[in-house]
């Protein structure tokens, strides 16, 4: 049975008009966190340190939380965006600013351990270059092992999922695929270390996102899971199932297979459109999905894949759409 | 209502492991028709001359077709894949083999005109070129609006859907998307020429591919349609909705706003599946989907569109799936 | 001879670190003249109403283009970015805003006159659509033309050059290729109206840029030229050249075959570049590929593309990297 | 610097019309060897066996390959078109297929020895899927890592790229980017597994050439290299250099880095043009980029790279253009 604990990225609600556009958002913390909870089904939040949660204000994001009944599922380093990050986190040509990717991920540990969550999705958004000819790609490749070693050797209990993804803000980002991400986990002989799946991340690389989460739980690398949709070339974070219906189906699918037991986290960027009604269009699909899913014959798909037979397998699946 | 009006292109029954691999099919053409009629819901086919007919099996043609009670729905030329067109066909660089294409053109409005049908997939598929620098672009436009002035001209009664395709066989075929289709129309100042809507040409372009229709339609310019799917860079021609579902169910609700009255004709390139399978499966997709939009609530989804309110309206089509 | 009319946006130089960010840049409009008329070779901006240039501040303005010996090369219409636009100018649901949008429009005409230049690059960056079923699209295309018609008739005399593009900010443009945009001027029957061909943004629609420059200039629709180079999926905005060297060379020759004697202006996005420099860097490039393309051997390129031959056109133009 | 090793896969001088048409070309073996020793500057050959070479012509193959003082670079098993692969070659729902992929690439192994070369390029074409829900994602990845596992514990001298490519023929094909093939290698702790880069291959997966040889080096998996351009999201296998010329040059800037000593074969497919125009313009090409990169100011560049200054990057490189 898939997993149904929804939860979501608190900037979700942050209703910011730019993406990327810092997290001064006029909605405080606490608002968000309200907002968070008005969702149906929404049971945990991923939290950003400092930006959202800091040692100055622990205690008070802690009763939020609790009055909100909402799980703190993760806790991401806030390493983008802020002017300090511009030329990258854990790749900055500044080794003050490597230090400082490196501090603020221990921090978002430090964090996890006292809100009781031993997750980070790691988004060093600015590590990539824009030109050609303009990084050494090696170089790139041995900062970012050696910041990861560090985080992860920090606390060998708080899995590490970095949120890979292709392009933006950059026009290349460094570890722009799943495998790559699997690669640093195997590189650096850490088992902490591995991947958050992003589904529109997943799109924008040119993967299948079913295969995706197989490929990663097949060698330990999933870490967790971000949901929303995309039309495929940009980040879209449109509200998920809006444009891949199918796919969203398989992934889900894929992710009971592998017996993911993780969140499945949202994570949208509704800048024409509600936030809090970007989250329950989402959830209310994704239950929808999951009651598709229960009523597939798996005797009927199981002897399709055994065949590789693709229309077998659309006949399992279409039909799940013919009513009377 | 949309059509419920479903044909399919005679290529899709040669069951051709290659995709432009000549139509020296091993199945033969009466073998091919009554594949076709063996898929229910079927009633119209897309012929090609001279390779499926020629005046020579002219009658013969016509009395396989009475017999499995299949409608012509449209003549389309044969200017692909021999080697006569390797470097294009109205846009050759050979005056002969220009002259050829329009003659082709010519006898498949001929032949149209015996089997009682009027209208024409024009796909010139190796009018473009490879290579940077490699042709003159204002001569292609000029032969290609040449070609066509004199083949429309022939008779304004016949209308040519000009198929247009973004690439393959060519890295880059001229007549790219559905605009540039619909200008040659307009350039000409002639009624009887429009595009042939492929679906999966359509997002090849990077298109939407309802707001396609819309686009056509509106400016009098569509003059008939393909169906099939795809993952979106190639041409897949996989079997319909089996990768979007809602650009599909939204194309077809386009279909039903702008009253096309025309025929839904599969493109379908099986290689390592049944023909006939494909053919079903997309015509029972087509009908359960045709169900799914007859249960749509036009008053919602046309107050979420008066105020286009991306999420509203996505209320109305995502509840489509909810069942109890 | 192309044309060494070298011009840039005003925009390139108010140094956004977010792009679509706002232009009330920290840099004042003065300030970002003088830095464009830093830039050797530079000659021309490109001025947006009112965000730039308004009947307030028109002398000023006039002063200190004349004191940079800078030309005004179109006036362009702010209608994105700001709050009003957020969900459309043209085709916002909002008969105030559409309203509002024209009446911009015309505000940038009448500086235009004012300022003595008679071509507007006309951007309605958020006229499109986020999400599957959102919008009515002959809505859109109907007020898009309404609103065309009565800025194109306001003046005939100035060129309004639909600056087309497939998506950015949202996930759809309307008008999202140059087809389009062309299509625009002949439904009207207005000769005003064409489109303002960007570079990158004839790439995220999968066009190849030289062949729409001709196909525009064939139709007499191209008004103006952004330069600026991209990945191809987005609109990167980086320096001229620095990804697709072969067909920015294709586009000049385009560009001086169709004889287009206007401005070729510089839109940029240096996030983290100096933008003076990303602008130096981008008219030198220009000036490189220019000495190039004096350089072709013009009888062979023609010899090659008569025969359409690719490998004959690619000796030409290679060879011109061959040094000793 | 730079490898002047250049080779060429066999197949290019097949001169077949259709792609994976099959490797019963009208040009015998012996012609295709001498029409690729008539390329300056070409001297070396990948064959595939049992395709171009076999048991029983392994003799005369030899004696061909000496008469045109070629040498052979790599021996790759045919295990695509052919009618037994048409549903994959590791990942085959057929077990006695899946045997016979296994054989096939021993025999691959086993010819590399008499004819004295120790490295193989794997290319499953068809192992892969068309339609979502078709395969068990896990079972494929099994039965490939089961496979890889047999043939290089088979000879651990003779090292085993596996060509990486997004799709085509399939719409997926498994093994879908360079990271994935070197996790090959890591998860099987196999030394002699890692990925053969193919240049156009990379950027359908939208990785970034030069980034990818780096990454692949770094961990000791970069098997061997194919050369050809594409632009971007087919496999057109163009003439070198033909689309992406800064790619290219840091592609060959990043191969000099890493030191590969290995050879930069010929992958194209050249269907309307000469086999032996194409694969000249290629090496042309190749030798003019080597001499571009010659003249490169490496302290600049080095510079550059440090501050991660993507403007004074291009400044190094985009001066190379600028001739008096």
């Amino acid at each position: 049975m898939i997993s149904e604990r929804y939860s979501a990225g608190l900037w979700v609600f942050a209703q910011s008009v730019e993406k990327h556009g810092g997290y001064d958002s006029a909605v405080s913390v606490r608002e968000q966190i309200r907002m968070a909870a008005s969702v149906p089904g929404l049971k945990g939040l991923e939290l950003i340190a400092p930006a959202h949660v800091s040692k100055d204000n622990l205690k008070q994001v802690t009763g939020w939380l609790e009055e909100s009944e909402l799980q703190p599922v993760a806790v991401n380093p806030y390493v983008w965006t802020e002017e300090i990050w511009q030329r990258g986190a854990f790749t900055s040509p500044d080794p003050k600013v490597r230090r400082a990717a490196i501090d603020t991920a221990k921090l978002a540990i430090d964090i996890g351990h006292e809100l009781g969550t031993r997750r980070m999705c790691l988004w060093p958004g600015e590590d990539g270059w824009d030109y050609h000819f303009q990084v050494d790609y090696r170089q790139l490749w041995d900062w970012t092992a050696e910041g990861l070693r560090e985080i992860a050797e920090y606390d060998p209990e708080t899995f590490i999922g970095y949120e890979y993804k292709h392009n933006e803000p950059r026009t290349h980002s460094l570890v722009s695929n799943a495998a790559k991400a699997a690669l640093l986990g195997y590189e650096l002989g850490l088992k902490n270390i591995g991947a958050y799946l992003d589904f529109g991340h997943a799109l924008m690389s040119r993967e299948n996102p079913a295969e995706t989460v197989v490929m990663l739980a097949r060698l330990n690398r999933l870490v967790g899971v971000h949901v929303n949709d995309t039309y495929g070339t940009g980040d879209d974070d449109l509200a998920v199932g809006a444009v891949h219906l199918w796919s969203m189906v398989e992934f889900l699918l894929a992710l009971e297979m592998v017996e993911y037991d993780g969140w499945l986290s949202l994570d949208l960027v509704p800048k024409r459109e509600s936030a809090v009604g970007a989250a329950k269009r989402s959830i209310a699909n994704l239950k929808n999905y999951r009651k598709m899913i229960s009523k597939i014959d798996r005797n009927l798909l199981s002897e399709a894949q055994a065949a590789q037979d693709g229309l077998k397998a659309q006949d399992v699946v279409q039909n799940l759409l013919a009513s009377d």
